[in-house]
């Protein structure tokens, strides 16, 4: 934790943004100083900016003082990034809410970091746009926080995560300047992507304030089917299957018995039918004659891999009630009471077989309940250590089996994050992945932007 | 130009890779001193390495004696950007020419940097897959050289440009470091994103030796239409008719007046109609049913603004014609005898109809010939300002007109290149888009990368 703050840096934040949107009441700084990933630590102070020019000058009075400044959007993230590990100041970009533009003569919108990543899509699609990352709590995070963990979603089989999307930014460096990288232009190639870098950087480089999206033609239609798998296995086949056709639907997310039970007990509704041990969840869009095409690509590959039953969604309620059974599967594992240790693991996409192969070999070695559901058609599956946190044998099991996992997946050639990024939660497995030159240079990177270390301290590095 | 080398580091390059692949005869370092800028400038050396230890050891030995290093894939650049402006030596990449593996299950290729960009695309449709990014270079440019300064192609429209294909790289640094970023997963946000940051980065931050590339399906149907124009406002009110119709053809390319006659001398062959004053190019792709649905729409939309014909390319040779005038058009007009100033700008998609304005500005002011001609669905438009060298006012009112040209693009919130990069070319301008602030901060990530500054000294940074 960092030194108590003094008084004349308080009052130096109170007349840059009010005295109001200085806070340091208890509520708030409990509030304030946890995510998604349920371990919270306190902040010093919640400063809430309203515009550019007021993050520019709390960011160079933290610069002067050395005090850690820890960007906030939505708090959905699950590793622990906007969380305040070295105290100091969190700054809640909750005023930053605006949707700037919706230009729909370049197809693109400008919006404020705190814009509702689902707002934004209504918006857009009222136009007949169509913004497609889609994180399961899009209905909860931010744009800024998406870009700052580069989130992902089951649209990104077709469309790519949130980085495809982002022209330019305008971002604040830790010493208070404005930068401005990218451009309205889909192409640009002057001097270093920054804009790229900046994008899951995790508020370690920049703190960003406004975003300019690329946006793309609504799909005029879609259709999404619900296929139920005896095993895990022949749901792992009929995935493998679609990747063979050469089938780009819009997502293919699998969801396991453990991840299926959780969530019917959550939501009361049965989306698999009776000994059902496995759901995949496939969505095609594009003009009718493409989505038919597809869906039919998608049955015959089902079918090759022994599916047990195949429904297609009867109407947009029927769709909405399937995804939103999938988007609660996380809240789902949580209510079941146990601790629920989260890992967005991600191998290349062939490779889901072994990667579920070796989940099980997981449970069987560690005797862990695991829940393994998420985005097949890209690699990317969300493994759930569910263990009762009364049990130390089990908490060490857990523990044990983490490691194992990630070794397993860079035997694979695959990756420890897909989109949850490192914060501080995986920060003590990153060198498993990357090397320590690798590393060094990363550390290089940050102190180019950040050479007093103030922006989110103690998150990625090990 | 740097001092004379020491024997001893010549000997010792010698000792790294073979007396053979050391040279400094006057043919090589004029064949090596160049690119398409054609405004040579001889290095001191070529060196040919043949695998990355070897280029590890030579970039040491060049970070010892601080000797220039200018990596060089196909020398296609059209912004001087394999150029060893400061002397030194260059790396020619022409022996690391070998796809290491097509990988069907993942979707993926890995291959050496100087793998000919066509040559990776035929090998890979061979198994039914497919690489986009298509630079008008394509049979000679070297994928290496794409990545390094981000290739784009017609294809862009639909498809993006190389960056959107990069998943993983192996690099060297100024130090002879090696560096593995990214991985075969196509989701990874463990740390920075190093991978986008390389792509673009033209030579400055690191050697690229080893490339994985994200494929996708090959589109099952293809077909491609030339529509010919009384003016070329009725093209561009085609292309604008088209992104309000919401079409995504893979690509919509706009050709000039001054740019047809050019092609039809050059060669021989006569692609747009008596009278036509500019063609639209359009490829749609996909299943055929989705093919024949927008072609439909584009046609509507030629229709709208008054096309003179639309042709269907009838067979594949047909069609392989129609591409090839198109991919020598930059040929075409140098062969015009006259001096040819390529910018790629661009500007935000819609407002290609305001940049074909500022051309015509630009003619009637400084009293020059213009042809400009591109990926008018990207908004990213090749202007060609067609100047007699031997007429030092046509040359003087060319240079006024470049830095015109660029406020325009700016004004329009474009960029001054969407595809070509900065190299040293346009390192005069890159002011006028980036910020002090901005160019100071890519000068501090340049010295986290080469703090002796030995890669590619004299690009980009004015």
């Amino acid at each position: 934790m960092s030194l108590p703050l003094l008084d004349s840096f308080v009052a130096a934040l109170r007349e840059v943004v009010g005295r109001e949107y200085v806070r340091s009441d208890a509520s708030s700084l409990t509030t304030y100083g946890q995510d998604a990933l349920l371990q919270p630590c306190p902040p010093d102070l919640v400063v809430f900016p309203s515009n550019t020019a007021e993050v520019s000058r709390i960011a160079a009075l933290c610069n002067e003082q050395r005090v850690p400044l820890v960007v906030r959007g939505a708090g959905t993230g699950y590793t622990g990034g906007a969380v305040p590990t070295a105290g100091g100041v969190v700054l809640s970009m909750e005023r930053l809410n605006r949707i700037l533009e919706i230009d729909q003569e370049n197809l693109l919108a400008v919006v404020e970091p705190n814009v509702i990543t689902a707002d934004l899509q209504r918006a857009v699609e009222r136009v007949g746009l169509f913004y497609p990352p889609d994180p399961a709590s899009l209905e909860q995070s931010s744009l800024g926080g998406n870009v700052a963990e580069c989130a992902g979603g089951p649209r990104a089989f077709k469309y790519g995560t949130t980085k495809r999307y982002v022209l330019a930014l305008e971002a604040v460096l830790a010493n208070g300047e404005v930068v401005r990288t990218g451009s309205k232009a889909v192409k640009n190639v002057v001097g270093y992507d920054l804009t790229q870098l900046l994008v899951g950087s995790e508020g370690t480089l920049a703190i960003i304030t406004k975003i300019t999206l690329r946006l793309v033609p609504k799909p005029p239609d879609r259709a999404t089917v619900a296929a139920a798998f005896a095993t895990i296995k022949d749901a792992v086949d009929a995935v493998t299957a679609l990747i063979e056709r050469r089938a780009v639907p819009a997502a293919i997310e699998l969801i396991d018995e453990e991840s299926l039970v959780a969530a019917a007990l959550h939501s009361g509704v049965q989306v698999a039918p009776p000994g059902a041990k496995a759901l995949l969840i496939v969505e095609c869009d594009g003009i009718p004659a493409a989505v038919q095409d597809e869906l039919s690509l998608v049955v015959r590959a089902c079918e090759t891999a022994g599916v047990m039953s195949v429904r297609r969604a009867s109407s947009e309620a029927d769709r909405a009630e399937l995804w939103a059974v999938r988007r609660q599967i996380s809240l789902a594992l949580r209510a079941t009471g146990l601790l629920k240790l989260n890992h967005d693991v991600v191998v290349p996409r062939g490779r889901v077989p072994q990667l579920y192969d070796a989940v099980e070999e997981l449970r069987q070695q560690f005797g862990l309940r695991i829940a393994a559901f998420g985005h097949a058609g890209d690699g990317n599956i969300h493994v759930n250590l569910m263990v009762d946190r009364k049990n130390p044998d089990e908490l060490s099991r857990a523990k044990a089996a983490e490691r194992a996992l990630f070794e397993r997946v860079l035997a694979l050639e695959g990756s420890i994050s897909g989109e949850h990024g490192i914060g501080y939660a995986k920060k003590p497995y990153i060198a498993m992945e990357l090397s320590d030159e690798v590393l060094a240079l990363m550390r290089r990177v940050k102190t180019a932007f950040d050479p007093n270390n103030i922006l989110n301290p103690g998150k990625i590095f090990p």
